[in-house]
């Protein structure tokens, strides 16, 4: 049985994971593929917390350098996250003709172009199948599976924390700061929340899966990004009386030569099966030409979930290496295409709209005549929690049929200056409707 | 660029599909793999019909073995269906050393181990992701993404036929044999239905899907079918009010050195992530020790789907051919595990009984007795559609909690012969439940 020799940087939950798995399934995979995978150092700058996972003493190092440079070791594992140290291990481990698993979305989602490159230039493999949705085989199944076939539409569910915070508002009626401070007790939600809440984790997967889906390097810096800290529970129960839920959705859409990629709360058709992906679960649907919808759901994140993603794509390497094919699969594409992102400002759609009005007589007019004058005509309205002689503001919920988001800004902008508006109008995008 | 030389034989539906995706994504492949796929020879039967495809009257033929005989060609893929010519021509092909991707889920529930013992001594692949769920990629994740995870429980929506005939009972409140017929009619159904109706298609998509996940060829004839043919409206209708969907399950479960497998209806709780798909959608569930729940979800048949599973599969081979790693996958596993086999007598579960019977007291007593006698006990029980002064039968549904299927069977055909029963009993078992 051939043998290869892993390296492991970043011992903290989901390296944990990978030797827990590792340890556990090393019959099993070596049954499957032939190959005993061997687990040489593990590199941390802290090895003397204990972890639960059984490693001998010697197998622990502080210094990484004593992984990159051990001419033994076949497959690099990164998982200390970041892009500063992470950056350089990995661009070192390539550059000496190492092959690389990171499960590091931030790193390949900034400087995906440059490692890949490196890679290549070694002539080695670099995957990534970790970084978008744990263990939803999404990067395998955007390359293989769907070679033959142009994804033109993907929405996904990919940062569970969020999707947990919706779940639980919308089932239990909390507001987001009660969920989030909840979350954050129960270890659901970072100390500092700012890059799951406010979409950015979100953003950097999105990139990964959208330079597939498109033959195409997506910069992280062209996503448009909105998380869900605006989201109220109200807005989370009129969008349900009106057949609808809200998700943080990452959005990919592909049309000739353009390609619109943005990350924001959606209004979501009840009957969608992505709006049934309840919890800390992800999911992601595909439309595509000639396959129609996908769905891979499943979990994306988490110590052994992760892990079977990372230990696949060792297994994948391991084979190439076996083989003798490495570099078998390009890590985006065989050769790149050039599309033209459409500005958010572009992109056409429907809305949902929250107004705070005064309650009295001739606001609702005064609303759609500034919405008409903008070409946003009205589906539905759905006057709320008015109660008859008081004089408190009232939530006024308006549908727009399809409308461009350039023309939803500027009527927004001149509503919201109205004498009837009390607050700041929430807007929402619907998404999955003709 | 590299051309590889494809040969089709069947040249119905799917082979239409096949050429149609071809010739519209030949560009969209070659950039993405370096490979220029080159179909060079049809065969059918028929070459006469006309298709909805142009291609030139030389590529056609109704001679296999112009295909066959062929040096120029690397890859066969076969579309004719059936166990006979079928099987001869993939057994010719792999011999005459050509790869072979099939769609052929008959073929290989029947023959697989004989074939991939052919394809292995001429050092040849041969791929049918397309075999089980059309696009959805079972194949690819249980061998390569699930590699380092051994997957312990299936629940899978194989057949779109009965998926599409149970959701229209349930919306439209209609009878099996109403909605077969308007399914006929529509060609969603085939004029022979028992195929589709009786379970048979989901047992073969199943041998070769638990053949994968358990590491160990299953045999067809080791699978317990039952198709969907005994269920009625109100099954459907009490199932819903008991919060449960009826669906054709295939299911795969794995425990130490044993294996479970199995079709039949199935109660599946409302919030179970396949009792949402729906209409001709298939899906499949899997549990697995590490990565916990995953479920994939699409189009399992139709032209375009399937199509794309079978071209991943021709651009999967091909890459193989021009990196010099044919065989770099064993068709199911390395090395096959033994697996004992447990009969579906032995099976534990949770069970859903109709039974019809004189509506008069002391009826539930009679009932209840023997189904303590058996070591039963009774969940729920709901008494439906009574009407005071008829002396019509009235259907009793009693839920059982967990017991032994060899029980279930004694108890029934005991109380079958009660003299207020009035009708065979309905039992469907209950599945995804703790």
């Amino acid at each position: 049985m051939k043998q290869i020799n892993v390296g492991l940087i970043g011992f903290g939950t989901i390296g944990v994971g990978v030797v827990r798995e590792l340890l556990a399934n090393s019959d099993l995979i070596a049954q499957r593929s032939g190959i005993k995978l061997n687990l040489v150092k593990i590199a941390d700058i802290d090895i003397d917390s204990p972890r639960d996972v059984r490693v001998g003493r010697d197998m622990l190092t502080t210094d990484a350098n004593e992984i990159l440079d051990n001419e033994e070791i076949d497959i690099v594992i990164e998982l200390i996250g970041g892009t500063n140290a992470a950056k350089q291990f990995v661009l070192k481990a390539l550059s000496s003709k190492k092959h690389v698993v990171t499960a590091n979305k931030a790193l390949i989602s900034k400087c995906g172009p440059e490692i890949f490159a490196c890679a290549e230039e070694n002539g080695v493999d670099i995957y990534f199948e970790a970084a978008v949705g744990g263990c939803i085989p999404i990067i395998r199944s955007l390359k293989e599976a769907l070679v033959a076939d142009q994804a033109t539409y993907a929405m996904a569910i990919l940062n569970g924390t969020c999707n947990y915070i919706l779940t639980r508002m919308e089932r239990e009626k909390l507001d987001f700061n009660v969920v989030l401070e909840q979350a954050q007790k129960l270890g659901y939600a970072e100390a500092e929340p700012s890059l799951d809440v406010d979409g950015h984790d979100t953003a950097q997967k999105l990139t990964i899966m959208s330079s597939i889906m498109a033959d195409s390097w997506i910069d992280y810096e062209n996503v448009h990004v909105e998380g869900i800290r605006d989201v109220t529970q109200k807005d989370i129960e009129y969008a349900a009386e009106l057949g609808y839920r809200i998700k943080l959705l990452a959005i990919c859409k592909i049309s000739e030569g353009n390609i619109e990629v943005r990350v924001h709360p959606c209004l979501l058709p009840l009957e969608h099966p992505l709006a049934a992906v309840h919890g800390s679960y992800n999911a992601v649907y595909l439309n595509s030409e000639f396959s129609d919808d996908l769905m891979l759901y499943g979990k994306g994140a988490g110590e052994t979930p992760t892990a079977v993603a990372i230990l696949s794509d060792v297994v994948d390497i391991s084979r190439n290496i076996l083989s003798g094919c490495t570099r078998r699969l390009p890590s985006i594409s065989n050769q790149l295409t050039r599309r033209a992102l459409v500005p958010v400002a572009d992109v056409q759609g429907r809305y949902y709209f929250r107004f705070t009005v005064v309650d009295k007589p001739g606001v609702l007019a005064k609303i759609s005549n500034v919405l008409g004058e903008h070409d946003i005509s009205i589906s539905a309205v759905m006057q709320k929690d008015r109660h008859a002689g008081e004089e408190l503001p009232v939530p006024v919920i308006i549908m727009s049929h399809r409308a461009k988001e350039s023309s939803v800004h500027k009527a927004l902008e001149t509503i919201d200056q109205l004498d009837i508006i009390k607050d700041k109008t929430m807007m929402i995008r619907l998404e999955a409707e003709e």
